[in-house]
Order: C-alpha cells, then sequence, then structure tokens
C-alpha cells in the first residue's frame, strides 16, 4: 500500500538506470538517468544510491524494475512464471521497506524453452494499460536481449530470446569483420543489403562475406549497418514466421526500433512508418503506474 | 621447377605453423609444429623464420600455404578465382626464390556472395589427389572459419564461409553466456540436446536458453557443449540441406571433424564412423605433393 502517487519509478538495467517522479495523473514532473547500472553498484552501496534518487526527485514511495532485482542487484526478486499480468507481477513485488518495492522479471519455466526477462514485463504491462496494444498480438522489444513476446487475454504467455544486439556488439568489437565495422548501425543501403542477405541463407553462413569482400576490393556498404540488417533480418523474419500474421507492435528505444521497423517494412514492401512502435520509456512509467494502481 | 621431392610443405596459419620434410615417394620424414603463426611474426622477421625451418627440416625445395600469402603474412599472393584446381592454384604459385613458393588461397569473386579460403584449398587437393572423395561431391572443412566446398569436376566450384569457429570462441570468452562455458566442446549430452535444439529453430533464438536454464536453477547439461552443438547443428543442417544428398566429406583436425561427424550422424541416426573424415594435415601434405607434381 503505497498509495497513487506522486511516486518515483526506476528502471534499473546492466549498464544504466532512469528515474521519473510521477504524480497521481501519470504524469512526469521530473526525470534523472545515469551511467550507475547494476553492475557499476557495489552490493553494499544500494541504499545509498535508492537515497540518492530520493534526494534528487523526491522523498516519495518508490517501484523498481529492471536488473536492480537480479542476484547482480539489490535484492534479487523471484522471477513471477508466465502467464504473466500486472495481478500476478504486483502481487509478487519484493518490499524492501514499507514503501520501496522492486518489481520481479517473468519467466517461462519450459525444460525445452527456459527464458527470463527483467524490465521488459514493466513495458509489456504499460503498452497494455495505455491501450496501444492488443491483448492477443505479438511484440518484439529490441535490445542486448531482444525479446519476442506473445500476449494472450492480455498476459504474458510466452516469449523468446534473441541475442540479436550482444551478438552484433561481439563481432563489432572482438571478431575479425571488426575492422569493417566501425561505427553504429544505421538505416541505409549497407543495412537494407544486410535486410536482402538474411533471405538467403543462415546469417552465420553470410557475415563472413563482410571480410571476405573487403579482401577482393569490393568492401559491402557500411559493415556495421549491414551485419546489423543481417542479424535483425534474420531475427525480423523467424519473428514474423511465427506470429502468424498478428499485428506487430515494437517497444524499445527509438533508435532500436527504427531498425527494426525499417527491416519489417523492407521485407512487406510496405513504408517504415506503418510498423506501430511504442517507446521504451513511456511504456516503462505506464507500466509502473499500472502496477502502483494494483498495489493500492 | 623445383624438382619432386625431398621438399618441405608448410601450412603456416594465422597462430601456428605446421611443416614437414616430405621424401620423393611422399612419406614424411621429419616435423616440426611450432606457434609461429604469422600474426606473431614481424614483417621482416619472416626470412629468418623461413631460414630456421630448412635449419630444422633440411635445405630443400619449400611450398608454403595458409595465411603467409595473405596481406598479414610475407609476400601477399593473389587468390586464384573459381572454379580452382592444382592446375591453376599450381601456376599461381608466387616464387620468393626459385626455390620457395607461396601457394595462392581460392577465391569465389560473387558480388551476391564473395568469399576466400587460404590453405584448405591444398587440403582439398590432397583429398583429391589421394582419391579420398569424388570429384563432384560437398567437402565440410571445420575450423574457426569453416568451409562448406562444392567439387565439380574435380575443381573447387563454389564454397561457403561459416563463421561457426570463431562464433563460438567469442560466446565462451566474451559473452554473457561465458560462466556457463567453460572448458572444450566435448561429445556427450550437452552436446547431443544442443544438435537437437538447432533443429528448432534459429540458433540465435536457442543460445539464450544455456543462461534462462542456470538462472531458472536447472541448468544445461555442459553449456560449450550445448552451444558447440547448436552451432554446429545449425551449420551441418543447413550444408546436408544444400548439399543435396551428396555424400559429404569431412576434413580437418581430428578433434572438430569428430564432433561434425557427431552431429551429422545424430540426425541421420547413423554412427558416427559413417560419416567419412579425412585428416587436415594428412590432407595439406598429399596436397603439396600433388601441387610439386604439377610444377614439376
Amino acid at each position: 500500500m503505497i498509495g497513487k502517487g506522486p511516486f518515483i519509478a526506476v528502471d534499473w538495467g546492466t549498464t544504466n538506470r532512469r528515474a521519473w517522479r510521477i504524480d497521481a495523473r501519470g504524469d512526469v514532473e521530473a526525470a534523472l538517468e545515469d551511467a550507475a547500472g547494476v553492475t557499476s553498484v557495489a552490493a553494499s552501496a544500494f541504499p545509498a544510491k535508492v537515497a540518492e534518487l530520493r534526494e534528487t526527485l523526491g522523498d516519495l514511495p518508490m517501484l523498481l524494475g529492471g536488473m536492480i532485482g537480479s542476484n547482480r542487484g539489490w535484492h534479487e526478486t523471484p522471477y513471477v512464471a508466465c502467464p504473466a499480468d500486472a495481478r500476478t507481477l504486483a502481487d509478487a513485488v519484493l518490499w524492501v521497506d514499507e514503501r520501496t518495492g522492486i518489481i520481479p522479471g517473468a519467466a517461462q519455466k519450459r525444460r525445452d524453452a527456459p527464458d527470463v526477462m527483467r524490465g521488459e514485463e514493466v513495458q509489456i504491462v504499460g503498452a497494455l494499460a495505455s491501450g496501444l496494444v492488443p491483448e492477443d498480438t505479438t511484440l518484439c522489444l529490441p535490445g542486448t536481449h531482444a525479446k519476442w513476446v506473445r500476449l494472450r487475454e492480455g498476459r504474458i504467455a510466452s516469449f523468446s530470446t534473441w541475442m540479436t544486439g550482444e551478438l552484433f556488439a561481439l563481432l563489432g568489437k572482438h571478431s575479425i569483420l571488426a575492422p569493417q565495422m566501425q561505427g553504429e548501425a544505421r538505416i541505409g543501403p549497407g543495412f537494407a543489403a544486410g535486410v536482402v542477405a538474411s533471405a538467403l541463407g543462415d546469417p552465420l553462413a553470410r557475415l563472413f562475406a563482410v571480410r571476405a569482400a573487403h579482401l577482393l576490393d569490393a568492401p559491402v556498404t557500411d559493415g556495421a549497418g549491414y551485419v546489423s540488417g543481417l542479424l535483425i533480418g534474420a531475427e525480423v523474419r523467424a519473428g514474423l514466421r511465427e506470429s502468424e500474421g498478428e499485428v506487430l507492435h515494437l517497444i524499445g528505444r527509438p533508435d532500436l526500433t527504427a531498425l527494426y521497423a525499417a527491416a519489417i517494412a523492407q521485407m512487406r514492401g510496405t513504408p517504415d512508418a506503418s510498423v506501430p512502435v511504442i517507446d521504451g520509456n513511456a511504456a516503462f512509467r505506464a507500466g509502473a503506474c499500472a502496477l502502483l494502481k494494483e498495489l493500492s
């Protein structure tokens, strides 16, 4: 029981944290973003880092989601099993004190396809509560570990994680392709060529082309874009196939959802803007508000 | 014109080199293997490193293959275009002096599928010259950058490179899966489970299961084996599909060909020993002898 607001919503991830003071109508009154992700905070330092948020944003009740509830975070908060929704997530909030709660992640406890999420479940609850996505559909949440989520009757029924973002980063930093992958992935001819190549076979058989083309003095245009298009193309192609014609919604960081929307639009031959996109931060805040309502 | 032997054959790779003194009948008289791969040798130090080989193995003619002919090697040796065979490779040997030749790599100069190899072409020529593979078939050469090669009328007609070995190494060293991927990939229940999982969808959507299973207190058996089975399984499945029933032959390091043979046998429900396997070093030596014959 922490009232109906104002309150502080915190999306505390691995490398960053974002926090907002939200009033009783759900509007943002103040915000903070910094690099104090859980891996940069010593275990004993979390109380002080939380107090710091209250000093900046107000001495208010607080709901925290994301990796803060992981075994690398402040207090490990057990996952809620699928099917999961605002009600089951709210029931499993871990109360550090009477006005400071950690939102659990969601888990798919299937031996043939074990999977976990932390943070995305809040965005999904928010997208549903805002009426931005139907109760039965497929969602894609791009990121280091991208999630494809099947909603059924307004609940997270099942999901799968693609290591697309992490793999792109590994290839760009540590692989033989790194010299040809300078710069950020961006929409353009290289990205589009990667999406085309992703239809020609397994992406793991197409990556080396970046190196070979360089050695043969016919380098691919924008290697980072090409690899990004190849990996995202493969992911989106499989995801769309499995979503069986449901209207796909993208939720996440605008730079990432733009890449995914471009890949989808290219495959469908439609404009990028035809793919519904929801801002991940806005969805997180809406989710925190929806959970607050369940808790009040 | 460097005679018919004895001579020294050198497979000089990125991280290792192997050299053999081979007599006029093709038998090995002496051998050397060390860690003086091209990336550990300064550009100016190659003549001394070559002289060192002759001091150890004899003052003889020498044929060198592999990355020694790359732009990181001793003298860059232009690729021979596909279709390539012993004749076209021999014609393009780069003579450093009258008894020291660098064997060129092979290139597939197709804009839609550029690809290159250096060193594998010698093994392929050797497997053909030894009568160990038919003139029209598909070969798989596992490695950091695995090659799938289509032979037509005894020539390398086309090929594709899979970054399977490099990706496995990247995931084991740098990814979020690293803690669950300790140890070498080996045949066993974990590897077999990975091969099974590779049939269930894109491997990039199945990798994260290793992490999720660990977090859900139901860890996969042998994470390194599982990831290896997943990646090799995906590669072999695609390769077999494209080889359209041709008898696949494996050429390479015995520990790697054993993994590939196990994956293939598991998919087919046949014994591991049913997959023909050719030792990579023996094939390289046979290839060097076949090229020597072309040059004599």
